[in-house]
């Protein structure tokens, strides 16, 4: 029950249709007794940089879930930003501390990254491969380098965006070897992909699925199906999965923890979400 | 439940911690099976003028209770006010209309009127006295005038109060004749207290009670006890009386309608209510 004293955490984005984290957060508060929701605010990419700011003047705001297509102008509109989410480029956390300033942070690569090792994978000294550079590969490959990962490849149709992310990396991360230019996934201990093949029919598939050897992991970052052609491809040849729902579910107990609410578990919320299957 | 296809209502204020609008019109909405929420969002004055041009850039909000301290300044912000916004002199709700414009209309007074009509009283051609002319009482005078008062009577400590609201009647509402300086109740039908007096132990009475006739229509709009000492010596004269919650339960279904989401009565809003006690 919503009231004067309840705590808002925005949800900022556009547009708002489609947005899930209401269904799961506000739930899962109820059951817990917290007295805090998740407000949807569509907020249009020209008025975002007026609008940031002083939504964080409001009295009774902790933090906000920032979604597309705000994720990169949040990082020039904190005060602060987290090394994550300085090589992620990118951010969709923001907390108001009690100083008044913006802290930023980007949890897409931490539910990646909760998620493999919630299934026994250790990313430390490992190598990973990691197709697709934008603004979901990004933040994947910050925190698998931040959980200590030896190895990274990065592959990106457009180059820049590989060497761009390279950079942040050797500036943040500098004793991670980084290689970019190359998809294919021999000798890797995982491979992700982090592009959006596999949303359509007919995509092809985002690397040469025959080179990936039975015991690495692999995952997808699509939601649109479940098992996505590339991931029936790996399960076909007896590989570890994660699933592209898997990193939503992941990342809510870290921005739970992040605003100061305690945490839970992907299973707690899938049990009380409310999305519609 | 909130999703990202839910109506958000701001519910703009400072501070919000007895904020009772959420209390009512949620449970209503849920009730009602409208996907709407009423959100609070705690503004302070130096933000106010920047924030709500802004709040109402959102794609998925259609429209704000505004309540202290934003009245006034909410009649500078809109693009249009009704009637008895500007005789009020102040706004306590916005509409967002289909072509990005926003309407400024003020319910205080028509929370008082709708009560007082759903007693019995009717106000077309009756005399009527307001005392305090300040923020609460200006949108009652302005709404007892609107639906047809002959006459009514102006008292406020501060001369110049009851001067200034005066004049925007005599602009808008030509026909009704004013009288200003006097809280004599003599021979008024209906009396109105709009002053602070009865929040506090061993406050005066707000006019002399002794000359009400029992047969005047007696109103408070005090809402820290039910029946205050003002009260309580019209019901020992036999006097019709209404209460200052009322006015707040008789305004809701008013501002229903300006947003669109039906009508309703103050008797179910009272059963769904989840204000304390």
């Amino acid at each position: 029950m919503i009231s004067g004293k309840t705590t808002l955490i925005a949800h900022l984005g556009y547009p708002t249709f489609a947005f899930k984290a209401p269904l799961i957060y506000n739930p899962w508060f109820d059951k817990h007794g917290i007295d805090a929701v998740v407000v949807p605010m569509g907020v249009k990419p020209e008025h975002y940089r007026e609008f940031l700011p002083l939504l964080f003047k409001m009295s009774n705001i902790r933090g906000a879930l920032v979604t597309m297509p705000h994720k990169v102008t949040t990082t020039e509109l904190v005060d602060e930003l987290t090394p994550i989410a300085k090589v992620a480029g990118a951010s969709n956390a923001v907390l108001l501390r009690e100083d008044g300033s913006l802290l930023g942070d980007q949890f897409d690569g931490a539910g990646f990254t909760r998620g493999v090792a919630r299934k026994g994978f250790d990313i430390k000294g490992k190598r990973a491969l990691v197709v697709g550079n934008g603004g979901v590969g990004s933040p994947i490959a910050a925190s698998l380098v931040a959980d200590g990962l030896a190895e990274i490849g990065l592959f990106d149709p457009n180059i820049s965006a590989s060497e761009a992310l390279a950079g942040r990396l050797a500036e943040h991360y500098p004793d991670t070897k980084v290689a970019i230019g190359s998809k294919d996934p021999d000798g890797y201990d995982l491979v992700v992909n982090a592009t959006p093949l596999g949303m359509n029919d007919g995509d092809p598939l985002p690397m040469d699925t025959d080179r990936i050897a039975p015991t690495t992991f692999v995952a997808d970052v699509v939601m649109k199906q479940t098992i996505t052609p590339f991931l029936q491809a790996a399960l076909d040849k007896g590989c570890p999965i994660q699933v592209g729902t898997d990193m939503l579910y992941e990342q809510i107990p870290a921005y739970l923890e992040f605003f100061g609410f305690g945490t839970t578990t992907p299973d707690e919320l899938r049990a009380v979400s409310q999305v519609p299957a």
